[in-house]
């Protein structure tokens, strides 16, 4: 509701967030239609962008009026320019191009696991699908794997240099639940002598391999391909890369693959484990902590776990020490623990 | 993610923006389980929530913290507590009590209407349903008229102002899409001399009456079922409500409605017509400018018209002089056009 006095109640803040379901459509459609990309190109009112987006006018026009309303777009005398935030990661020239991440992020299962919301919270988990994350090559990865790569760059910079990249020296990476494949990537690149083993489902080491093609350490990168509850991952790794997966479990499931992971690597070996780790409150920092109900949503028993717990793991593992992380500029944090 | 610098480009607002439908579920779940209400009666933790909404106490833990990082709960070693506008607004012992409105907001049909919203732009208007809005017995406006009556109480009470009730002169009051019949039922209890024609489909006047009942007005209502389009008004109205109600139509019919509005109207009558007016750069005030997306999205032409649109329709339509006025601490505008 319109502009109330600070402090004194109002139902705008409760109308705005059962309506905004509403906003996430419209910068879906934004994106689908690419109308960042076409006015940064130069067609800025809905007459110019209504053939160049094959839409009406008319729905063009409300389209954009929405999306500066919302911040996305300004308008200027029934003209509209980009923001800056949308000219970096909507205008699909720019090299941190990050629209896809919406077909990953409102796909129809991601939507669907909220449809029933009320149901998963009194079940206390997933009321949509099998729930564990691990059927055999699930499509739904292979989305995740080409949508998401583009909001790894600051988290895969910073766990490289965690794993000492920069030193130079041979070593020998296993990236599990590789994906996109980006984690073992960006390692390659940046040393020269790092040699990458991406576990994954074979449908989802396609983009990882496509992904190490262009980043030309194709040659460096041996594909995995299984579950990594039960592949054979091999012995002698300096390092491991467990990145967003082990919040897709219970702590039981979590540790069984803490301690195949703590087999397979050289003594003085070290996992790195990028996750969304809250307080202990479970309120802060909000991102990380929120991130606990897309679990609840998805998964039977997944969580975003804190510190504590995820330290007694690691430790319940054989691990002889973890230490927290905070990936600068970004929701998540990377846990490093030591053989 | 998480707190970026003032003024350097992030993409924060487009994930939270991309997954914001995650919080319109996770608030209507909470509506749902009305955990706002056994909250303020004492039950303030996961272990004592989960028994009364007959949840796991997982879900129940998620659910709350989730709640609490978007402002809906505080939280205090463990214990959670309303927030000011939750225990106002979210409470169902309070009189000011909206959670009903979380079920026309996010109703199937509701959110249906953006399933496809870029076709709905591509189109010009909405693709999944009938579009005018004029079906007869539509249970979708049952729905409208049993959830939203709360939301009212404000613009009806400024509407009764409008309409001179504190006069208590004998007055005869057309409610055109009466709905829930509050604006009309505001009218009556002010002044004791007001008589009330209702007329809406004669499923939803079902809900008019009972509220007409419960406000001791029932006497003084005439209940006329059928479309405004097609329906004998009468004559010899002091004043006629057009209350959210053009917005559906394009300016055509609009004009065809309130042409017909204009005959039945006394010499000297006026109507008042509550409506999302958005200034002439269509992007502000923030609420009544969004509402045209709802319209693309809801209807095959409807629209968030300019003052200045509908001071033209009315102009054509008979009307001598139209004025717009702002209904304090809410999002939309009454015209008050004179005969």
């Amino acid at each position: 509701m319109a502009t109330p006095s600070i402090n004194r109640p109002s139902p705008e803040k409760i109308f705005n967030t059962l309506t905004s379901f509403q906003v996430t459509a419209a910068l879906r459609a934004a994106i689908d239609l690419d109308i960042f990309t076409f006015i940064a190109d130069g067609a800025n009112t809905p007459a110019a962008l209504a053939p160049k987006t094959k839409a009406a006018e008319r729905g063009m026009r409300i389209l954009c009026d929405y999306m500066t309303i919302h911040g996305f777009l300004t308008k200027d005398k029934g003209t509209y320019a980009l923001t800056p935030d949308s000219a970096i990661f909507l205008n699909r020239h720019s090299p941190a191009y990050m629209g896809s991440t919406a077909k990953f992020l409102t796909s129809d299962r991601s939507r669907a696991n909220f449809e029933n919301l009320s149901e998963a919270v009194r079940k206390g988990g997933t009321v949509t699908q099998e729930g564990t994350n691990t059927a055999p090559d699930d499509e739904f990865w292979v989305e995740f794997a080409r949508s998401m790569a583009s909001l790894t760059a600051i988290s895969a910079n910073f766990m490289a240099e965690l794993a000492g990249s920069g030193e130079g020296k041979p070593i020998k990476v296993l990236d599990i639940a590789a994906s996109h494949g980006m984690f073992g990537i960006t390692i390659a690149k940046k040393n020269p002598q790092a040699q990458i083993v991406a576990l994954d489902w074979p449908n989802v080491l396609k983009v990882a391999e496509e992904n190490a093609d262009a980043a030309g350490v194709r040659n460096r990168m041996t594909l995995l391909p299984g579950s990594a509850f039960d592949v054979d991952m091999g012995t002698g790794y300096d390092c491991v890369l467990v990145t967003n997966l082990l919040h897709h479990f219970d702590e039981g499931d979590c540790e069984k693959l803490i301690r195949k992971v703590h087999h397979a690597l050289k003594p003085n070996g070290k996992v790195l484990t990028l996750e969304f780790v809250p307080n202990e409150d479970r309120i802060s920092p909000p991102m990380a902590a929120a991130f606990s109900l897309i679990m609840l949503a998805n998964t039977n028993s997944g969580d975003a776990y804190t510190f504590a717990e995820y330290e007694k793991m690691f430790r319940n593992s054989g691990f002889a020490k973890t230490t927290l992380h905070q990936v600068p500029d970004m929701p998540q944090q990377v846990l490093v623990s030591e053989k």
